[in-house]
């Protein structure tokens, strides 16, 4: 691993680890003022910083445990000050109405080197659909 | 725009120009060999040049029309031989069982210039989802 492939995946633990404790503000310390997220939820895209934090502690409140995750097929690309990052992510806990769950999704993650080091600018999280008869596919497994 | 951007701005210019005229041979020409896609549709990831073409026919296939596309409140990261791109992406026309369609997904493209120039190594296109009912949100708007 070069040098910034290890400072990125530093900023993917850091990533991780914070959504794991649901630390919100260690969380966020990794988002760029003007990141734009796309959720596995609607609306199409969260734009910034404070609509983001807003989106993950809404999906904080949802869970009783902490949240289990394990990423899988994890991919960096980097160069200079940009970098790109995906991965398999399995996510799964308990949920304050009592449901066990447990599911992957896909996660794409932009970063982008500032004087505050490496900061996301863009997320992309979702699960596949079946079109013809408009359901998520929540059970997918790698 | 730096010099880079623009050849950015050109792979994506290509990309969006072969999908709508549905020029397999042309489109897979932007993407490595070792490419990993995540699509709106099942499995969570198509790995390799071989599935996502093999992927990209059997879309093709669904479509009577050419394939209307439009690209809104796109963004490019660039550094030295690594970029990334995320767009709002229309995607309209008539489908071969009569259907019009006219739907927004989130695409994010991920690129890295080598010997060939440009190429994608990442893309992930993607809808929001109703988690509650596991109903596909098709008809978001932005």
């Amino acid at each position: 691993m070069t040098a910034a492939e290890t400072e990125v995946k530093a900023l993917l633990d850091g990533w991780s680890g914070a959504t794991r404790s649901k630390d919100i503000d260690r969380l966020m310390s990794h988002y760029a003022q003007d990141a734009v997220y796309y959720d596995l939820v609607a609306p199409l895209r969260f734009n910034g910083a404070d609509a983001i934090r807003r989106n993950f502690l809404r999906w904080f409140d949802t869970w009783q445990s902490a949240i289990g995750v394990e990423l899988r097929e994890l991919n960096i690309l980097v160069s200079g000050d940009v970098a790109a990052a995906f991965t398999l992510h399995r996510t799964s806990g308990t949920l304050k109405d009592g449901r066990e769950v447990d599911y992957w999704v896909r996660a794409t993650v932009c970063a982008q080197r500032s004087d505050r080091g490496w900061l996301i600018k863009h997320e992309h999280i979702s699960v596949p659909a079946d079109l013809k008869s408009g359901r998520v596919i929540i059970d997918a497994v790698p």
